[in-house]
């Protein structure tokens, strides 16, 4: 492990909240020899991180005095519903320490961190990675290697201090091995509605339609069913939190897939039609979906990169340009 | 390779279609030294297959009296609109061969076998495997090894000579190392709906809804829209073809989907509610399949047994017993 400094004396970065996300980042950040320390509220928590060799506490106010006195960008990753009464802590003990988030949705957050009148050095994350377990013993160096790292902009500010907060959530993100993608809040809360809470929610209705069918049905079932009902083994809780806090995006996206059905089961009510159009559309946008994903999968230097240099003019419309092709970013 | 006769002379196999699904059967009852010829269409895949060393030929009505003098079991390996073509010849030149078939939906096969006067011999058949690829190239020994060979039983007759056939057809599947369940039509067809032609449905919905988020929305798509929309890679003509057989199955299966989702979508607009019931609901579901299905992939052996002598009295309820259960069948 290189423990070296850089130059010039970097400054940490201080994760509260050590699941599994959370976690993880402070273990590649180690790795990678920047400062790092972290805080959770859970004992048991901090004991297993400390005896990793991680510099945790589950004392917030002293963390945030420390985080503040070290210039530390803050990272919060801790669930939707904790975030209030940790950004108060935030306002009250570190409000101007650079900010950022591993949560997925993006809406609420920068909400709320406006409600706390911190949006002005918030920068908001969404590191695309994770597994069907959490906590403290999940977390893992290497979780975000060739993973997309959403990283947010609409609050963009003129302030020098928020386009550096924004140079380093993008740093820390590559930091551990993560493409950085940038998108605004309501394109990717959309997104993530289209390709990941949309595709739990039918996934949960397949579920229940096959199991009507008995045992011969579920007995009969082969890789489509398998694989197209894979994530309705996600912990209820987890699909529960991550659907409720992306309501509207996902109501959006799922009156869309409501249409397209009702259409396509019209459509096979009538003998003289059928779901042609559908399976040709539908197979249209999975090629789509392979030529630029699956290609991007496995090699994500094949993504389209656009440079920016943060804070040179027109600096926000390269970041807009790189959004609407889905671009992974090289900063300069 | 064992060519060895078995004792007694064992009557042959005569293969109707020599894509995927009838030409890898081909294969395999070959390399098990059964005696097994076939027919095709195409001039190209019967070259094909004779380079291959496939006693095969393009003679319809040569194959059929062949299969006449040797008591051969026919199986119908065509699509569903080539069949009334196929069964008239049969009924004209084979009409008292055993008679099976390897195409998916049940209901349509059974119909037009009943309606060309063939039903008196017929035991229908839907080995549960296939490949995205098809045709006489995509072909190969051990296609069917472990998978689930559907057998049907609806209108099975007293006749000693139906109770033949239906033991050829176990026997034949079983030389595959298929596993084989025993169903009746309706319940196999809606059992299909639920964990197949669905999935295929809902699948092309999920990735129109997705490309419609454009670029950002495929390059965020991680595993969960991966493995949901697999499905809608296979050939628009397969897709359209396998729903439309099976539309009344299909539409009542879509028809539960498209309830479930409504009212997901309703919670979702209520502050008040959520989804943590079908979040739940689709776990349990999801929970059930992987006892039953997840085990009894990975050792067919674990599926439940029910023992059958067949045309012994009370034989077909034994079949509908282990219908119920999604149980494989073993004949003595």
């Amino acid at each position: 492990m290189n423990n070296a400094p850089l130059s010039p004396t970097p400054r940490p970065v201080c994760v509260l909240g050590l699941g599994l996300i959370g976690g993880s980042l402070v273990r590649d950040l180690r790795e990678a020899g920047r400062p790092v320390f972290g805080w959770n509220r859970s004992t048991a928590t901090v004991e297993a991180a400390t005896a990793d060799g991680v510099d945790a506490s589950t004392d917030l106010v002293a963390t945030l005095h420390r985080a503040a006195a070290q210039d530390a960008l803050l990272v919060l990753g801790v669930p939707v519903p904790a975030l209030p009464t940790l950004l108060e802590a935030v306002a009250a003990h570190a409000p101007d320490c650079g900010l950022t988030d591993v949560v997925s949705v993006k809406g609420d957050v920068l909400e709320t961190v406006t409600a706390h009148g911190l949006a002005g050095r918030y920068v908001g994350g969404h590191p695309m990675a994770g597994t069907a377990d959490s906590g403290w013993d999940a977390t893992t160096v290497g979780l975000f290697r060739d993973a997309v790292w959403v990283v947010t902009h609409d609050n963009a500010q003129d302030d020098p201090a928020w386009v550096d907060v924004w140079r380093r959530v993008v740093e820390m993100a590559e930091t551990t091995g993560a493409v950085v993608v940038p998108a605004r809040t309501a394109a990717h809360d959309s997104a993530v509605a289209r390709i990941s809470h949309l595709p739990h929610v039918v996934a949960e209705a397949l579920s229940i339609t096959a199991d009507r069918g008995g045992a011969l049905a579920l007995s009969l079932a082969a890789t489509s069913f398998r694989d197209g009902t894979r994530v309705a083994g996600t912990a209820p809780h987890l699909v529960q939190a991550m659907c409720e806090n992306n309501r509207d995006a996902l109501v959006t996206a799922l009156d869309e897939t409501l249409a397209l059905l009702t259409s396509a089961r019209d459509a096979l009510t009538d003998p003289d039609d059928g779901i042609g159009t559908m399976a040709h559309d539908g197979h249209d946008a999975r090629l789509r979906y392979e030529a630029f994903a699956g290609r991007t999968r496995e090699t994500p230097a094949n993504r389209p990169l656009i440079r920016v240099q943060p804070g040179a003019p027109g600096w926000l419309d390269q970041l807009h340009y790189a959004e609407t092709l889905g671009a992974r970013i090289d900063v300069f």
